[in-house]
């Protein structure tokens, strides 16, 4: 046995940081800050940590380079309008399933969509929750608001409000926002807000946020408790797993399209400002709040992120975690019937039940 | 404006996926389940959302690849013992640092350290925790125990009882869990075990859930609430974070001396077994569990699988993750003062204060 080989191994710092004294490693390794760390190209498998009907669902996964940004407020509205149709024949396609069934109502000059379930869970006969759509800030206007708001009033058996609010290229912040707003003021004329949970997926979550950010600020009532899936919380600063997680997830990179939409709606405001980033926020008195997200999430950084500045502010906030899912993953198991979905709808109904009054 | 252009972005199926209606995609584009997932080579900024103190951490380090697998017994034992010793010079400054103390104390036949924090809290006055050390089950033997120990025992101002078990390559499964079990058959003589909590990260956090596991079928007194960090839940099978965040983390890689210590640990054993791997165990009846990981960890996989298996045996399970930080990171900013630490050890501490009697 080579003695100065076995040495040499013992000594390998990184291993030694990290198997037995990080804190003394680090100080005697310290070298100056370089830009980054490199990783090398890799094929990676199917997660093992997945059930089998989510196992499929990833293996016949192709990640696509998605296409040019539009230049013009025309080019905007034809992008905006070829998603929403595609997503309205998800959503019929959805109620079909389902048995929900949903009426168009006017609620503070916006237009809102009303889901009921097939069956009203007890629990949840007197109540209404609040949906605030995802899509990037842009697309899913009209009946696609809906798709979330179906999965989650079936799911837990809870009439859901769905608000359609306004989006760019024509309407930048704050529009939708104040129209979120409007419709909460209205809604809560009639519902106890203690009976109320708010909820959104990505640029839903973060409307959500900013919403519940903003009542905060205008002393008004808030909902019992809040739910942020894969929040986007930091327009300014591309968060950690948007690198590392790039080519896994089929939202594909913020480069383009993505980081276009942050563009126009914020419209020129400082991207920093909390009611457009609520990571930034000061989130004291904030509502018990619940994130889902998943390891294969462009947005984990953003939402591990978000849980990290609500517990600072000591807000009630569960994290879960899915192993091997991609934004927004939760709801993606849905027409495959994998048990993950099950799961997540489980752990929704239990928190909101723990904190709705 | 080129309209087939846009309809082609229109109908990218991944951003359609994504943003819209994943579940409707998913149905129309489904392919045949294909090996993996391609990831392009890339370089990794350090992340936005952590300390300036732990960016600098990060920034400076070093992902080095790891050395060959001892090949004999007497090829681990000097590995074992050039690791120990270089930990030991860190358990040494950590007591320095800190101030704490310790004796060492035969338990059942098995030694033990009792370490003693420079202060002791009034709500941890009248117990003791216990404390299974990390290492891949081969390494940090000795007084090298003591690390994880120092650190909580005096971030909450509690006495911790630190468990020196036997390990590979002289001992296989099921010594270093027999010796945790002895101690604690022994330390609940004196103290209720409804006011301790037991802990462990990596080897440690896996150590730590095998025993409950092992207590609960003897229907013995479990502890009041236990900690998990960034455990190695599964050795038969490598969780997705092993592959998506090599690179990143100072751990290196599974392959290698990793996956050797597993094999000398197990010594044949059925990998799948749950008092090797307890994320196949039924965990029915578990107490209180916190676990802690980080975006780049290694065993971001493992530990989020784990918290999904204990809440879905109902048990009551909080997942801290922490962006950017790679395997055992919440201590490693201990000698850098990183807020997250600080954190993290207020979070350990709320979470006992409120499952422990």
């Amino acid at each position: 046995m080579k003695r100065r080989s076995i040495l040499k191994i013992a000594l390998t710092s990184a291993l030694i940081a990290a198997l037995s004294v990080p804190v003394i490693a680090t100080a005697e390794t310290a070298k100056p800050v370089i830009q980054g760390l490199p990783m090398a190209e890799r094929t990676v498998p199917v997660p093992v940590g997945v059930s089998p009907e989510l196992a499929e669902l990833i293996g016949s996964r192709q990640v696509e380079t998605l296409g040019e940004v539009p230049a013009t407020t025309d080019e905007w509205l034809a992008l905006q309008s070829a998603f929403d149709a595609a997503s309205i024949e998800g959503v019929e396609r959805l109620l079909e399933m389902t048995g929900a069934t949903f009426t168009t109502e006017d609620i503070a000059g916006v237009t809102t969509y009303r889901v009921t379930p097939s069956e009203i869970a007890p629990r949840w006969a007197d109540t209404v929750f609040v949906h605030v759509h995802g899509g990037a800030f842009v697309f899913n206007g009209g009946k696609a608001a809906m798709t979330e708001a179906i999965w989650l009033a079936n799911g837990l058996g809870v009439e859901v409000i769905s608000v359609d609010y306004r989006r760019p290229p024509l309407h930048a912040f704050p529009a939708a926002t104040d129209d979120v707003i409007a419709v909460w003021n209205e809604v809560i004329e009639q519902y106890d807000p203690n009976q109320i949970a708010m909820f959104g997926t990505s640029a839903g979550g973060n409307l959500t946020l900013s919403t519940v950010l903003q009542l905060r600020d205008m002393g008004a009532p808030l909902p019992g408790a809040i739910m942020a899936g894969t929040p986007a919380v930091d327009l300014a600063h591309a968060s950690d797993s948007w690198k590392t997680m790039e080519g896994l997830d089929p939202l594909g990179s913020r480069d383009g399209v993505i980081e276009g939409t942050f563009e126009v709606y914020s419209d020129g405001l400082d991207l920093e400002d909390p009611r457009l980033s609520p990571v930034y926020g000061d989130l004291d008195g904030f509502p018990a709040t619940v994130l889902l997200t998943g390891t294969r999430d462009l947005l984990l950084s953003d939402t591990v992120r978000m849980h990290r500045a609500l517990r600072t502010a000591d807000v009630e906030a569960d994290l879960h975690v899915y192993d091997g899912q991609s934004h927004g993953d939760y709801m993606s198991g849905l027409f495959v019937d994998a048990p993950e979905t099950q799961d997540a709808l489980r752990e929704l109904n239990t928190f909101f039940d723990l904190h709705l009054e």
